[in-house]
């Protein structure tokens, strides 16, 4: 690991090296119908931080520098995974976006996808998005060594399982099942309930990102567990700086519409803690993800930086 | 395999072992939020023909009954995916359904899911069905046998491929991209288009069954590209067929609102090549199958029955 970067310089090479792989990641017209491939394309190159892949790459290096491995080849191992957890993510924000969801008409600066492409396009743009991401797990890195094929394999599932019914899907149909009927009427909803939604809606595909950096990049058990514990903390942290920033950031640093969330009902951190001790929630989180990763060896890699940098955000 | 059992008792028997292993294909509530688990059970439960899973089913048996293996392990290899096929199509039909797509209100004789529950809950629980998919996929058949891991691996590629842009999702934005944009318009569309939106939309998810289950069943490259070759003739039979009884079939038997396609200037097959044509294409496909099973040696196995059930069916 090039310990000299700053984590500014780490960042931009990382988002770099996910922007090239994203660029080819997804079946070229004319295979891919020029309506759909278009519309795929809109959504995944309207930018974001690249939260996930970043993840799933610094894990993959974590693992291997812990072991005295090259960190190179391991994000390289990851690549893949890394670019199909954004697939999976900017699906996740497409469909959230539709009118029988969110209602979102602005995402990442730029109108959200129903609003450029129809709805009925929109809908099959994300389940394109979500298919791919599997497609692309499936082939690449392409290798007959039985011990990349099984690893390969494992993190198809632990992918599938986050994003799925126990996952991201049931926390996002937990969080439509909590909109209130009429914008005013009170929220059935307490703080256990806000934190499940939560951890499935938003955790679980960052969690996963972690666990899947770490397999590919060849952890053993106690290195992914260590990693795995780590990157829940994240998710929860990146969850009320979120939930912060919907009342408190920058529309224009957010690129979305702001304040939505209180607006419609929603049960939000700050709505249900305040939010000083929402920061200072945040902030514990990013702290017990440090004494985790000292305590499995792992402090000292990127992967500490990365968590302040959840905390610290702006958009 | 049991050559004694008739057609209708092989079908019978195949469509119970499928009920049985979907009973069990998704995860339990309350992993699974309750409201998510019975949107996505609802549509699984509506049943149908099941003809992806018993074609998957078949292709494993025909594989190792040509290589002198017992049909009842191969079976129980491919069941996993023949379960994920039935997966997806159904989440396909769940999203076709919606009003932004074909706005249907009935689907195998019951309200279709965005009727019962909500657009919203309809389109998670379609991303649900799909992304449980590659999780059942990649947790079943459980082996750490090296050959497995490289079929359920290859497998996984096969469906994602033929379930996304180039294939499924792909046929589906052509067929929503040919909708007249006024009803009685005329829609510009040839057979040659027609041809190609089909071999997306149905084709892709038919063919890869038969390939899924050839693959999981352990055929070799030969036998694989036979029953390729002939399920691609079965996808189109099956297409054909299905604008037939869209003109003739009796909505009772179909269970779904009928002469929709051609109301809304929809093509098909009929409306280009007329019924007898069209009967007369379906036949032509079938013989084709069958004379490439013959020359792959793979006559005397089911295919050919479960062709021939294909072009006969009248729902």
């Amino acid at each position: 690991m090039n310990t000299a970067l700053s984590l500014y310089d780490y960042l931009r090479e990382r988002r770099a090296e996910v922007e090239t792989a994203l660029a080819s990641a997804l079946p070229a017209s004319p295979d891919s119908p020029t309506v759909v491939a278009e519309a795929m394309r809109y959504s995944l190159d309207a930018g974001g931080k690249r939260l996930r892949p970043i993840l799933c790459l610094a894990s993959a290096e974590a693992v291997a520098v812990q072991r005295g491995g090259d960190p190179d080849d391991a994000r390289a191992l990851a690549l893949p995974a890394a670019c199909a957890l954004e697939l999976i993510h900017t699906y996740s924000l497409v469909h959230d976006d539709l009118p029988a969801m969110d209602n979102d008409t602005m995402r990442r600066g730029k109108p959200t996808l129903h609003i450029v492409a129809g709805e009925g396009m929109a809908i099959l743009a994300g389940d394109g998005l979500l298919t791919e991401a599997f497609a692309l797990m499936a082939r690449a890195p392409a290798s007959s060594d039985p011990a990349i094929v099984d690893r390969k394999l494992r993190v198809i599932g632990i992918v599938a399982t986050a994003a799925g019914a126990v996952g991201m899907v049931g926390g996002q149909a937990l969080d439509l099942a909590m909109v209130p009927q009429a914008v005013g009427s009170p929220v059935p909803i307490d703080a256990d309930s806000l934190r499940v939604m939560h951890a499935k809606k938003t955790g679980a595909l960052i969690t996963a990102a972690a666990v899947a950096g770490s397999t590919m990049g060849g952890g053993d058990r106690a290195a992914v567990a260590t990693i795995r514990s780590c990157a829940e903390r994240f998710g929860l942290a990146f969850q009320i700086v979120d939930d912060i920033l919907d009342v408190e950031g920058a529309s224009a640093d957010m690129g979305k519409t702001l304040g939505k969330d209180a607006a419609a009902g929603k049960p939000t951190y700050p709505a249900i803690h305040g939010i000083e001790a929402s920061r200072r929630m945040a902030h514990d989180c990013i702290a017990q993800a440090e004494t985790t990763l000292a305590r499995g060896g792992l402090d000292g890699t990127r992967l500490g930086e990365i968590g302040r940098w959840i905390v610290e955000r702006t958009n």
